[in-house]
This record gives structure tokens, sequence and C-alpha cells, in this order.
């Protein structure tokens, strides 16, 4: 193989930068964080590139065009890891444009256009509670107040960026609007059973959903379990399973959906006490912010359908919306080319969690190449897999992507 | 009225022999059961009783038969409370007997039986974690290991009962099996909304429901909130909604059968995690055991098929089972003719709740009249409320009762 091995050695290499051996934890700003940079770095000069750690950590490599003028096409991914992370989560995407990178220049081959590699300090969000922090800094919509956000330790990010070597104040100069920029494109893993259960190494992205999450609150009447007859009851657990899978089969028929409801509350709670008063969340996710806001709209109202014949209220309370982040339809045609010059089936899925590549429709297009989850596509998790055989395709798919990639046809950069 | 106003300002009197007045909460040996004691020590010995505590606690009072040889025939109930308790939960039972008594002493009429009246030091099992503890002893079903239990003053209730002034070791004599007791009969407040819905001021019980509590566990698979399609998920939460609402339509579909989901939890619990386990626990009941047990045995199968179909696993352990207690059926009859002979409807009800009767078909033929609750039925709250027209009634039926039993026919008091 030209890629998928030593991809995969690399990989082990980089969970091994951890703060908790044998798991696997890289934190924005950590010794380790430091520790894999300084590898990516060592990997991206190996390739041919110019390579250095930015203002905010972020690692930087870029694989100059002959001409100095040309303009830039950026790709990357997150060096950061949640907490018992896996290994391929973030890193691959950086991984894989370094050995195209690599292919290219071993070849000789310059292209039409400066390939910028990232490696985004924080992506995850763990160890300051902002999330996207390198990749908002870069599309220009960093919040300078997260320079005084603190850890558990009580370490501000401000404290934590000077020790690393960084710059607290160097945040506005990498903002790459206006510089150029015609692409976005990130590789990633995609974290979900999709193109496994479907016998896909890759697949092409259509759009990073948007979710929206609620908070519903149910409020019958507590009862003696033994005394309040079943047709006397206000019991606010059945009333809420009902909505639970009211938000299960509203999702199960609509392709491009899901829900989900992760917690739950009762009071009293009590085993022999009927439910007063029950809480639970949902996330909903959609490509299609139309579809999405469709649901919440249908939750509030099939709730309110299932309050009233169960003589029970609720209130179901959105409290936060991002909208969808749809991936630009040429750069997906691209993508999409380059699967079918390997002669593999063309796949578009949405991406239903949140990526760096979020932020760059900002900067300019952007889109993403999805490579198979083993393990029923679990992710977040010591159990997430990639084989060497998929990292060698999804490596070839984007080296052709970049060997064919005319900037004219995007040169519009936004800013 | 008769009884009726007087009932309600004794039950007033009785509600300020609190711990935390303005609320009311009176457990076993404390002080306000002492105070609670000595007032219902007072009104019996006013109506014509001899009356005192007995070595547990439980207040004893007798209106005897002119014939000192005469049987026995056991009324009562209990003088605890649970925290933040209602007025009438217990009290009423007690109160509404001394109402007869006095009503035929001051008629100077004696019965064909002594008569006696017990105010049980505890049912509710609010202090050391035993329930119907008075009760029990005067049953022959007395365990002396809870003797050695302690409150959460780390008080045992050995030392409280001296404290008190009563016996630790009188537990055994207070037996009243093989003492010539014929019936033990007991008014309590209903505690549920059957009688209030029917219109009804007092209603003749059939059984004290039996119980069976069981753990359920649910094990799915955690998943990413955004990545998994609805199709790919094995979903906890959505198994145990449907295992939920399997239990309430069971149960509604049945009558004399109640079944309560009171807890749930579930892991990891958070918003954007696919639920991997779910814990809920069930509490069925009915007056009727093989109905309960059928209905234990419906829910295990009724939860493999939905876990079957759902692809997570289920289990679910009974924990916890108590029969029924039928209540004698001759006796029965005898509330029936006397709420018939107020020119009022039957109606036969079983309890959900237990109650000190549901020891005593150990000593002898045993039954229950219940009195509407009003407010819905709560019961165990400050809301819990009777009116004084269904105190009068109550109290008139039972004093007809008391009248017209012949004890000759029940003279087969079990030892």
């Amino acid at each position: 193989m030209r890629f998928g091995t030593e991809l995969m050695r690399q990989a082990d290499v980089l969970g091994l930068f951890s703060e908790d051996t044998p798991q696997i934890t890289r934190t924005y700003l950590s010794e380790q964080h430091k520790q894999a940079g300084e590898y990516l770095i060592g990997l991206m000069r190996r390739a041919g590139m110019t390579a250095d750690f930015d203002a905010l950590g972020n690692v930087v490599g870029r694989y100059r065009a002959a001409e100095p003028k040309a303009p830039v096409v950026m790709t990357g991914s997150h060096q950061d890891s949640v907490r018992n992370a896996g290994k391929y989560d973030g890193l691959f995407g950086i991984l894989t444009a370094i050995e195209c990178v690599r292919d290219l220049n071993t070849r000789g081959k310059r292209l039409p256009y400066t390939l910028e590699i990232v490696g985004f300090g924080d992506e995850e969000g763990v160890r300051f509670g902002a999330t996207l922090i390198g990749s908002k800094a870069m599309a220009g919509s960093f919040e300078p107040a997260w320079l005084d956000k603190a850890d558990d330790q009580g370490v501000t990010m401000r404290q934590a960026l000077t020790d690393f070597g960084g710059d607290p104040g160097g945040w506005e100069a990498i903002d790459r609007r206006g510089r150029n920029v015609v692409a976005y494109v990130e590789s990633h893993i995609e974290q979900g059973p999709v193109l496994l259960n479907e016998g896909l190494a890759v697949g092409v992205v259509t759009a990073i959903a948007g979710a929206s999450r609620l908070r519903v609150d149910v409020t019958g009447l507590a009862g003696h379990a033994g005394t309040v007859p079943m047709g006397s009851r206000q019991d606010a657990l059945t009333a809420a399973s009902e909505m639970i899978l009211f938000v299960e089969r509203y999702c199960e028929e609509r392709t491009g959906l899901v829900g989900t409801v992760g917690k739950i509350a009762v009071a009293p709670g009590a085993i022999n006490v009927i439910p007063q008063d029950v809480e639970f969340t949902i996330d909903v996710r959609s490509g299609d912010n139309v579809l999405r806001r469709e649901a919440v709209h249908a939750f509030q109202e099939g709730f309110a359908e299932i309050a009233r014949r169960r003589k029970v209220t609720v209130t179901a309370a959105p409290f936060y919306a991002a909208n969808a982040a749809p991936c630009d339809a040429a750069l997906q045609q691209q993508f999409a080319d380059a699967i079918a010059a390997h002669g593999l089936p063309v796949r578009h899925l949405p991406s239903g969690a949140g990526h760096d590549a979020m932020v760059f429709p900002a900067v300019a297009p952007t889109a993403m190449l999805f490579v198979r989850c083993g393990n029923g596509g679990i992710s977040h998790h010591p159990d997430e897999t990639m084989t060497a055989e998929d990292a060698e395709t999804a490596t070839s798919v984007l080296l052709h992507f970049f060997e064919h990639f005319d900037p004219a046809r995007f040169a519009r950069g936004r800013s």
C-alpha cells in the first residue's frame, strides 16, 4: 500500500501522545498537544512543506505553489480529542493530507495553488468549554472572551497559550477571510455506521447537520401506586414515554433526520408513587434546516395532543439551534468524480456530528470526505477503528481531488 | 350531626401533635406520639372505656361486654404518619370507633362482646424502617430483631421504647392470637379517587392488594446522537418507553390491577448520546394474586419481545412480592348491610394501599370500611381531605355494624 500502512502507524504514534495512556486524551494546549504538533510538523517538513505552530497552537503546513500569488486551498482537521477517545477522529484528516503532499513532493509535482494543511488545536472543547477554537479563529469567529475561560485547574486559556509558546493576542492575524482561500476540504472518519452498513470505504458529505435542542417538562399528578385506578391517573412518565416514541417514529419516517432523547429525570421518583414531573431533552439534527424546524414544530404539536389526551401539561422549549452547514455542490462533485475514478460507487451522506469544516463557509466553499468507521460506527471511544485499506482508498481519492482541483473555477474566495 | 363535626375537630387537634407543625409528621415513639396517645386515651376513658398504652406504645381501649368471658372484636388503625401527612390517614379509624363507643355508652348500651379499639403506634415505618410494628406485634408477626434497628439519630427502637415508657420485652405478651378475638374491622380513608368519582361516602373493601415489585434493566448501545441513523440504533430509552406503555396498557385492560413505573434512570445520560442503559422499577398490585402473578409474567414476556425486536437486552427481576389479604366475606356482608340500612348504594372495592388490617387474618376474620377521600383522592399529603358529612355517615355505618354484629356467628377466633 502507498499510504494505508504508514497512516495506521502514524495514528498509533499519535495515540501515544496522551494525557492518560493507555487511554487517549489530548486536550488543547497540553504537553501532549505540543508533542503531537511537533510530530506533525516533522512529518510536514519531511513531506516538503514549511510548517510551524501558529499563535493559537494550530499546526500549519504549506505546500507552496510555484506561483507565489497562487490561491490557497485549505485542508486538515483537529489534533485534540475527547476524553478516552479513538485514534482517527480528527487526526486522520491531517495525516491523510500530509501523505498526499509527501506523494506529490516525491514526484516533484507542484499544484496550481498553495495547499495549506492545518492541525487545529481545539475542536472538541474539552479543556476550556469553547469548541472549535482553532478553526473559528481562522474563520473569523473567534471570541476574545474565551481567553479568560479557565480549565478545571483554574488556568486561563490566555495563560495556557503563553505557556504553550503561543500568542493570546494573535488570534486576529490568523483569520483566513480575504486571504485568497478558494476552498476548504476536510477528510474525517464518519463516526457513524452508514458507510459500514453499505460496504463503502468513502462517501461525500452533503452538509454538516444543523441541530436543535429542546427541554421538555411534563407535569401530571402524583398519586399512590396502589390506590389510584389506571383510568384516574395523570402519570407524567407514561405521557413522556409516549412522547419519546413520538420523536422516534417521526424521525424514522423521514430521511435525513435523527432525534434523540438522551436524558430523563422523574419526580418524586419513588417506586410506589405515580410520577408527577418528568423532564427530558431532545437533540434533533438534519442537514436540512426546514426538515429540522418542521420536526421541532411537530414535536411540540404532537406532545400537546398527547398531553391533552392524558390530562397532563407539557412545555417543549428549544434552548439551542444551529443551522446546517451545506457543503459546496461543485466541491462535492469533485469528490464524487475522484471516487468514481477509483471505480467506487458514490454515496452522498450528511454529517450528523459537527466538524471544523462547519465554520469554513465564512472563508471559502467547503466540502468533506467521509471514511468508513468500523465496529458498528462507534467513535469518541477506544473501540473506534479504521482499516489500512480504507485509509489507502481515502488518501488516494483525496490526492485525486488535489491533483484535479482547478482553482480558477473557485477563484472567488470569500471575504 | 351526631359525630361528623366532633370528628373533624378531633382530627384537627391530633394534627397539631406534629414534629414539624404546620406540617404533620408523627413518628413512632416520638413526643408527639405520646401526646396523641394521651389525647386518645382521654377520649376513650371519657367514652366509657378502660384505656392505656401497651408495651409497644399502642393505645388500647376496651369497652367491656357485660359478660366477662365474652369474645373480643378489635377495631382501630394507626396513630403515626408519613412525613408531611394528611389528618385522616390512620387516625380516622381510631376516632370513629371511639365515637361509636361514646354513643353506645351514652345510651347505656353494652354489646355482646368486648370492643377493643387500638391506636397502633407504627404502621408507616418512617422512623425505624420496619412497617406495621404495632399491628404485627398484636398479630404474632413481630420480629425481635427490629428492636435493634436505629433511627436517623442512632437511637435504637429498644432505647426509644424504654424512653417512651414502654417495655421492649413486652411484644410477645400483646399477641392477640388465641385470645378469643372473633373479628378485626378497620375504618380508613380510601386514599384514592374511586368513591369520590362515583359520588359515594363509603365502600366495603374486598381485599388489601398484594404487590410485586420488579427492577428492569434494558441494555442497548450508546452512540452519537448526530451520526447514527434511526434504523441503526439500539436505544435503551425508546425500548424502555415502549415497555412502560406496555405496563400501562396491560393494567388498563384488566379490572383490579394497577401498575406503576415510578423510577427511571438512564446512562450515560448525555443530551447528545443515545442511551445505552436504562433501569426502571415496576410496582404492580391487585387484590387477586393470580391476576398479579400473570401480570408479572406478561411483563417479562412482553419486554422480551420488545427487546428482541429492538435489538436490546432486558432483564425484569422481581425483588419483592406480598400476597393479597382478602377480607372476610361474612364481615363484608355485615358492612354491606349496614350501608344498605342507611339507604346508600353498596360499593365493593379493593384497597391498593397496605393497612394494619392486612396482618390480622392471622388473628381473626378481617374487614375494612373505606371513607371517601376528597381532592382527587390525594393522601400522604397535606391536601388530604374528608368531609364532616362523610365522617358522620361512616361512623353511623360502623355503629350499625357494631350494634348488629353477632359474635356467635364468628366464634372461631384463630390461634
